[in-house]
C-alpha cells in the first residue's frame, strides 16, 4: 500500500479535481498452505496505475489496462475506494473492477464521496470479489488534500517558514535573502510544483512581489495559482482573500502552501487552518530580527502544547528540514 | 582515546583548578607480526584513572596505581600530555610513567601549561617509552574548558536556550515556564552539574530570581557558582560582571554556562565568547512572545553565516535537543 501511495504522488498535483490516487495488481503466486495452494499475492507486479492529468483515467483503469488477461485471479492495491459514480468522462471504477477477474481488492482508505462512500466496496463485494479495507496511514498521507476537501470543505494546508536557529525570517533591516541555502530553496520548489495553490500575505507581497513560480527544470508548468490575504487590491494573476476562513469557499484547491509572512501565519494558526509545519532551519543567529509568527492571543503556555506532532527530518545542506502535523488528536 | 576521555568526564567539574583527565592502561597481548611477536595494546585494561576532585591524585597516578606490576610492557592511553612540573601535592605524572615500566604512551593532546608543554613528553621518550601524539578530537572536547582558559584566557562558553519552533523563550506576558517538558529540563541540570558557574543577566535575576542550583538526587553538592551580567548590586551569593569580556578574569572557571535572558545571550554573541549553543527546542508554536537573542548589530545576512557547525541531536521526551559548536574554523 505504501508502494501504491508513491505511486500516487506521480498524480500529484495534475489530477485535480480528482484525489491523486495509486494502484498496484499483484499476480499470486504459488503459495503451498496447509490444506492445499493458498492464493497469495507473492507473484510479479502486472499492472500499475495513477490519476493522470485532469483526473482520467483513474488509477485503477490505468492499471487493468496494463495487466490485461494477468489481472486475473489476482490482487489489487488501491489507496481510495474506487469510485462507484459512472459519469460521462469514463467508467465507474467499480464497474471495471468487477468484470476483471481480480480475486481480492485491497483498500487504503474509504472515499467520503457521498456517490460512492462505500458502495464501491459493496459494488465489488457483489461480484464476487474479497476486498479488505486496510485503514492505511500512507494512503490517508497521500490523500490528505482530497479528504480534507472532503470532510472539512477546505484544503490541506502547509505553513512554511525559513528561519534561523532563533526562529527569525529577516534581519530587523528586511533582509531575508538567504537565510536558507540552495537545497532548502530547491526543496520549497518542489514542495510548491506539489500544491494547488500558493498563499502570501499583503504586506509580503507588496514588500517582496514574489512570483511563487516553481524554477525546477520540468516542472514550471507545476506552479500554483497565486493567492494573496489582503483586503486590498491585487496585481493580475493573483486572486485574493480577506480571511483565513475563505479558503473554505475555494473549488478545486486540495493542497494549499503558505509562504508568509508573519501576520499571514499567525491568522492562519490563529483560526487553526493550517495542518502541517515545514521549517527549513538554517544554522545561524539573528538576534533581534523579524520573528515567524506573529501575535496568536495566546494566555497561556498549556494552550500551545500538544498541538503539533513531529513527523520528519531530512538535512537539506547545511539547514534542517523539520516537518511537524497537527495533533490528529485535535478536533477537525 | 574516547573511552579515556568518557572516564575524564568523571572528573568533571571537580578537579578544578585542574584538568579533568582520563586514563587508561591497556596490557599488550600475543600479537605475531611477519618476524615474530609484536607488542599490541589488544590485552585487558590492567588500569583506569581520572582527575580526583580538588585535581589530585592525577589521572595517571591513578591508573598506574591499580596497574601496579601489571603497568610492565603495557600502553598507556592519555587525554592530555603528563605534567612534567614537581608539585609540593603530588609527583610530577611524566616521572611517574618514566619509572612505570610502560611500553608505550598514546597521548591525545599536548598541555599548554608553559611548566609541560612538550616537556612531558620529551621526558617520558628519554626513559625509552614510546610516544604518540593522537590529537584527539575526543580528547580536546573534553578538556575544552581547560584548554580554552590556557590558550583564551577565558572559560569555554556554553550559550543554552529553551525554545519553541519559533524561537521564543516566553510569552509576550512573559510567562516561560514551562515551555519544555520535564527531560530537557532534567538534561540541563546535568549540564549545570558539570559546570564551573552559572550566569545569568540582571534582569532574569530581578524577573525570575532563579536558584540555578542542580537539581538531580546524588548531585546538589555539585551546583556552580552563580555570576550576573549587571551594572547594579546582587544579593549574596552571586558575583556580577558588568561586561561579558570580565570572564577572562575569573579564577578557577573552565566551564561557563549562560542561562539567559536574551540581552545576556546578545552581549556574549556580539562579544564573540560563545564556544557551544545547547538549543532546547519544545513542539510547540508561540508567536509574538520574547525573542531569545537581543539585537546583535548585524547589517547583512551573510556574517550570521558559517560561524555554527552542528555538532548532535537527541531527544528528550517530546522535545529536541540540537548542539552546535563555534565553527573551529574562525580565528579564536
Amino acid at each position: 500500500m505504501a508502494a501504491a501511495a508513491a505511486l500516487a504522488e506521480r498524480g500529484r498535483p495534475l489530477s485535480r479535481p480528482n484525489p491523486a490516487v495509486g494502484a498496484i495488481i499483484v499476480a499470486n503466486g504459488p503459495v503451498q498452505g496447509a490444506s492445499g495452494p493458498v492464493p497469495c499475492p507473492s507473484g510479479p507486479v502486472v499492472g500499475q496505475g495513477w490519476t493522470q492529468p485532469g483526473g482520467r483515467p483513474h488509477a485503477e483503469a490505468m492499471a487493468l489496462e496494463q495487466a490485461g488477461n494477468r489481472a486475473k485471479g489476482a490482487t489489487l492495491y488501491v489507496t481510495l475506494e474506487p469510485c462507484a459514480h459512472r459519469s460521462t468522462r469514463g467508467p465507474a471504477c467499480a464497474d471495471l473492477v468487477s468484470k476483471s477477474g481480480l480475486s481480492r481488492v485491497i483498500i487504503g482508505t474509504c472515499d467520503p464521496d457521498p456517490r460512492t462512500a462505500g458502495q464501491g466496496i459493496t459494488h465489488i463485494q457483489q461480484a464476487g470479489i474479497a476486498v479488505t479495507l486496510a485503514q492505511s496511514k500512507s494512503a490517508e498521507d497521500s490523500l490528505s488534500g482530497y479528504l480534507r476537501q472532503r470532510l472539512s470543505g477546505r484544503p490541506h494546508v502547509t505553513l512554511k517558514l525559513a528561519l534561523s536557529l532563533d526562529g527569525m525570517i529577516a534581519l530587523g533591516n528586511g533582509e531575508s535573502r538567504w537565510i536558507t541555502g540552495p537545497e532548502a530553496r530547491a526543496h520549497t520548489h518542489r514542495e510548491r510544483a506539489r500544491a494547488d495553490a500558493i498563499l502570501v500575505g499583503g504586506g509580503t507581497l507588496r514588500a517582496d512581489n514574489p512570483r511563487l513560480d516553481v524554477r525546477l527544470p520540468g516542472l514550471e508548468k507545476r506552479s500554483p495559482q497565486r493567492l494573496v490575504l489582503t483586503g486590498g487590491a491585487v496585481p493580475t494573476g493573483w486572486h485574493a482573500i480577506s480571511e483565513p476562513a475563505e479558503i473554505c469557499g475555494l473549488e478545486g484547491i486540495q493542497y494549499l502552501f503558505i509562504e508568509g509572512g508573519a501576520q499571514t501565519a499567525a491568522a492562519f494558526l490563529k483560526a487553526d487552518l493550517v495542518d502541517r509545519l515545514l521549517l527549513y532551519r538554517a544554522p545561524i543567529l539573528i538576534g533581534g530580527g523579524q520573528p515567524s509568527i506573529a501575535d496568536l492571543g495566546l494566555t497561556g503556555l498549556a494552550a500551545a502544547h500538544h498541538r503539533w506532532t513531529f513527523q520528519d527530518r531530512r538535512q537539506l545542506g547545511s539547514d534542517t528540514l523539520e516537518i511537524y502535523e497537527r495533533n490528529p488528536c485535535l478536533p477537525a
